[in-house]
């Protein structure tokens, strides 16, 4: 047993005399589980079996020793979270989810994997939807940002609601990573937040078996780890023998929860298939180790080489009494928060509440009734709608990835999440009740960390994150994640569209927007003005299980008597109706304005009657009966339709037969003079849109094809 | 000066005599460089002044003592490379390029910045199209990850072609950062490689002046950078007073140019925005100063107040002389060549060759003219199409985020992209003129380092990466970026759509092809079997300006008769005609064959009779006339077009009225499981389609209208 306590790390010894205790049972039982998860990989022959063998040891100090969960309450508002960042090793967790005692988890569930079972527990992935599993995992480096969120969910909970003797929230969260999570950039900037932050209650345990899918860890990474993580504001404690020191490393675990000052980050070395013939080798990683190793493996362990799937009387012993003792920390719990709402009755209806998930039933009564009516940019108007929301309701964290002065988010008398010392050593205002957290230049690691403040309990914490829209680029993968899980968050991306101006094209979306309309479970809303930005927080708000994108502008957009909040829930909407109408104009988001002109100067200068839609979110339309979307496009009528949006236009061809759009990159110039050279001008609209309404009466073909105009 | 020497620097001095002589200029020099940058932001009211008001000193020591360029050749080929990564700092940059002679960056352009001037040479961010500039840098992190790719093209070509007394390459590469670059996930993974990768020759320079938009960077960031570069393995120097000390910068760059083992990290301090009224706080980082701040400090420098945009004639004479200095070392090295020529001719044309960005005429022999007949995966195909021409062809570098078992990217006799040294601590076959690149688990960073490979010199590197096609979502804002430069890399995205199989939904693509579909200057390429494979790859390396991204099946398909590898570039042709259809279905990539089973199907039980489109590019199908598209889906004909593709549909109603498409995200799953789960099988496939056509034909709308089955 080999550990190294760092500064920081009371040595808590606690847990070794159980360890000592039961350790005569550790061995059978370590080699139950690897042969377990090589029958479970070879039976349909494929698979991640080399990772979770190699963890054995691990899981046995996590799930019989050092973690506080309860097996029959899978959702007990306490427990510690359990994250596998390193998510293809999934067997790992399914196995211990099995053997302590959760109940959806049945032998015949854990032999599904990889099965064309349709309803199996056991995907290739761990998946939010499960019992037991706190996030869905498998793109790398996702998980450990998601426990940097859990962590922080922890912190802000425990600043809000414990009081001197009522720790109603104080859950641990333990991450497992491999190598890839140290090299994924959402990891790495995750991993600096955790030390900036100063977040005690994670430990990031690292299976360090220096394997990837391409051979040695040495092909790619030389670097030294444990000195980066210091660096980054980490304890540091390294185990030596992973695959049987199971006394070493509940050690090491119990140091890490008792870390004063630092998150903790236990490096543990293991052997990656062990005992396996392809152990220690990339072989172990992805696929089954195939029939003739299994034999030789049940052999040498001294096992039935023809029984498979073999778990002994004896360990299922070992495993016993888990969810009795999880039930017994479900009561205890349950019991604090009894007095605590006794004594703190107030506080503690709202702690409740939260738990629920529940928002004040007035929430929607901070909203501002109506607007200044001047020229307002929406990225203005959102501030103006939510921050009133933001600074009552404590269900929301509110971030942005270094943009606070752009995008509108701080609500008078914010307070920071901050390690309270930050406010003697660098006068900053924060501490870990503070609801505005400052993410750095880190847009990925925003977004998998909300994904990990939001999974911490649903609807308890509602994260709202923000940056320009183009940076929800670097986000996307985790803003999927969030969409995948079902998580609420609320995406504020400001600076759409080429309206933005002189940053350019690196800066202006051109085909983002293409991304997060074709996403499934997300709502990208493009609001018009001021009212129509508050529908757009509506919606969102009330997407209990979707994330949302809420796209405003840079630049002031006037106020349009026409538009209306209710409706942006309907996706699309009558704007201005004309029953002699011979064309439908599109208006969308930052360009709304732009079709309404464009229907009056039409009229004016060319006689020619045009109706006007204005089209916030293509997800919510689609919700509607074809009825609603027929009469509000009017396609079926034979009235074409042109939409007017700066975006390449792949997917308006479901709704308009023509577009004033974007295909190539931006330009950098100030705004207004953008607009003009891609043509988004009143004039040019409107004799593009007259000569098409021409050509269309012409060619017979043209009215059944999409046109760029 | 201060200036802290770390191992495996020499101490290299021989700068500094003639920075001592001209010392008496700097002072002068710095006082009009910030006055200079202060009134072009003021000018248009906008622009980012601080950080290059900051970096004043910092540009001096390269522009004028440094680098090696030449202002009348920006093209030189073994000129230093210089990245601004902190881009929107680049009026420090357009405003040297200015002063040292360029042609282009006359006084006027200079003072475009921020105007509404189409033309103009100043955008927002520096832009590759333009005489100077490397790379177009804005998104951050960007910067720093391609002049990690600049430095490895420059140690790859060295080690291709340098012989002893004929270093035809041995530029050096730096590249100047803020805070934001080593907070963001892809500077971290291109920070790591760099280090693994030893790249002596690229020196980053940390303009750390400790603010960022939202304030300190304290807000944010605390963790210890120097000891996280060293753990890295770079060199850290220290120059304490960025601000003033010329002298102490460039005996920094001059030491870092020397550097025998490590890639350097020169932490320089400096004041965003010096002697204006808002030095040293976030307001100096993005906005101009305004008229009375200026006016002080063109006072306190003893300026006269009332003009703007002086240059005075010591400060130009101050500069003269550069590009004749420049012109010399363009004319030593075109001896130098010509010497080395003559003495390996073969080499020396190889080099001239790739100097000149050409390809070897003949390297299309290289592409198998057949396939077996017999079931084979496009990714496998991609393999048999591309390693003969990358094992011939030495253009071409090929990367894979850590999945070379799976991405079939290895040619027999490959050599890893190395430090020789790994060869003997680690058993690695590799050396730096490999042309394997081992990226880690960094697709991000893959990506990026591509765009910077690429951008050395056009066409001399083309650089291949490889990986899952869900994690170019990763690498998506680099792909966009090299789109966006016209830069000429091949992305192989394997394992696309859900036919994948097992590992479920986070790797399942849905909405992915979307994006790149609606990218601009991009090609997203799904070959339906290992002909097409053969046309995508002919289609790719014959796009000298646009990068490709060739999307392959992890699960084998079957051999076609009736593609043809020619007719990729179409972007879409006819693969099975019929005079009488009623219908044509569109098949796509990996799910091609379901359209011509389809059409049998519905010819035998249902007597519809059915035409078949393969159509594996959007974007290469736009590019046809009018006529080839008409011609092509028959639409014009009233025949309506059903596609078949497990993705989103938007986009796809361009060229269909139907779509069996997936608008959910995907399911874990066994390959043929999935497809069956989503539908995709030749049974349910062909009654929803005869069924499609029946209700059509009763409801006279729904035929104007996207119809998802």
């Amino acid at each position: 047993m080999t550990v190294e306590i760092q500064n920081g790390v009371k040595d808590v010894q606690s847990a070794l005399p159980l360890v000592q205790k039961l350790s005569k049972d550790h061995d059978l039982v370590l080699k139950t589980f690897r042969l377990l998860i090589a029958d479970l990989c070879q039976q349909f022959n494929g698979g991640h079996p080399g990772g979770a063998i190699g963890m054995a040891a691990i899981g046995v100090s996590l799930w019989k020793y050092v973690m506080r969960y309860a097996p029959h309450s899978p959702g007990f508002f306490n427990r510690d979270r359990f994250v596998l960042s390193n998510g293809h090793t999934c067997l790992f967790q399914y196995s211990f989810l099995h053997l302590t005692g959760y109940k959806a988890m049945t032998f015949e569930q854990l032999k599904s994997y990889h099965s064309d079972r349709v309803d199996a527990l056991c995907p290739g992935h761990p998946e939010i939807e499960h019992e037991g599993i706190e996030v869905t995992t498998g793109p790398l480096g996702q998980g450990i940002a998601n426990a940097v969120g859990l962590a922080m969910a922890t912190k802000n909970l425990a600043a809000t609601y414990n009081r001197p003797g009522f720790d109603v929230v104080n859950n641990h969260t333990w991450c497992m990573i491999g190598d890839a999570c140290l090299q994924e950039g959402v990891g790495l900037e995750a991993i600096s937040l955790a030390g900036h932050f100063r977040l005690n209650n994670l430990t990031v345990i690292y299976d360090n078996n220096q394997i990837t899918c391409d051979g040695s860890v040495d092909l790619t990474n030389t670097e030294d780890v444990n000195a980066k993580m210091r660096a980054c504001g980490w304890n540091v404690i390294e185990v030596s023998d992973g695959c049987f020191d199971i006394e070493g490393i509940v050690a090491a675990l119990e140091q890490a929860r008792a870390s004063t000052e630092k998150p903790t980050f236990i490096n543990i070395k293991t052997v990656i298939g062990l005992d396996s013939s392809v152990a220690g080798t990339a072989v172990a990683h992805g696929a089954a180790f195939g029939a003739k190793s299994i034999v030789d493996m049940k052999t040498a362990y001294g096992f039935n080489p023809e029984e498979h799937f073999v778990i002994g009387e004896s360990v299922r012993r070992f495993f016993q009494g888990l969810p009795e003792r999880g039930e017994q920390w479900v009561q205890e719990w349950d019991q604090l928060v009894r007095e605590y709402t006794s004594k703190y009755p107030e506080l503690g209806a709202n702690f409740q509440s939260r738990v629920r998930g529940e928002l004040p039933v007035n929430w929607q009564d901070h909203i501002p009734t109506s607007f200044p009516d001047k020229p307002t940019a929406t990225r203005a108007a959102s501030g103006m709608v939510f921050n009133p929301v933001a600074k009552e309701v404590n269900s929301f964290m509110v971030g942005t990835a270094d943009l606070s002065p752009s995008v509108n988010m701080i609500w008078p008398g914010k307070v920071d999440f901050q390690h309270p010392d930050l406010r003697t050593t660098c006068g900053i205002n924060g501490d870990y009740a503070g609801r505005y957290i400052h993410y750095g230049v880190r847009e990925h690691a925003m977004a998998a960390i909300s994904n990990g403040l939001a999974a911490y309990s649903p609807n308890t914490i509602i994260p709202v994150t923000s940056t320009f829209f183009m940076f929800y680029l670097y986000a996307a993968p985790a803003v999927r994640m969030g969409a995948l899980q079902h998580l609420q968050i609320i995406h504020v991306a400001t600076h759409d569209s080429i309206g933005m101006g002189e940053d350019g094209p690196t800066h202006q979306p051109i085909e983002l927007a293409n991304l997060y309309r074709a996403m499934p479970n997300l709502l990208y809303i493009r609001p018009g003005d001021s009212e129509e930005t508050a529908g757009a927080w509506i919606a969102a708000i009330g997407a209990k299980n979707t994330p949302s994108i809420i796209s405003t502008s840079r630049q002031t957009l006037p106020q349009l008597a026409e538009t209306r909040r209710e409706s942006v829930a309907l996706g699309a909407y009558v704007l201005s109706e004309a029953e002699s109408a011979t064309v439908t104009l599109i208006g969308v988001g930052a360009e709304l304005s732009f079709a309404l002109q464009v229907a009056d100067q039409l009229k004016a200068q060319k006689g020619i009657i045009a109706r006007v839609v204005s089209f916030p979110c293509q997800r919510l339309f689609e919700r509607q009966s074809l009825k609603y979307k027929r009469d509000t496009l009017q396609r079926h009528r034979g009235i074409p339709a042109v939409v007017i949006e700066p975006y390449a236009p792949n997917g308006w061809e479901r709704y308009a037969d023509a577009g004033i759009c974007v295909t190539r990159f931006g330009h950098s110039l100030p705004g207004k003079a953008a607009y003009k050279f891609f043509g988004f001008e009143t004039d040019t609209l409107t004799s593009k849109i007259a000569n098409y309404l021409e050509q269309i009466s012409k060619d017979e073909f043209l009215r059944g094809e999409f046109v760029e105009l």
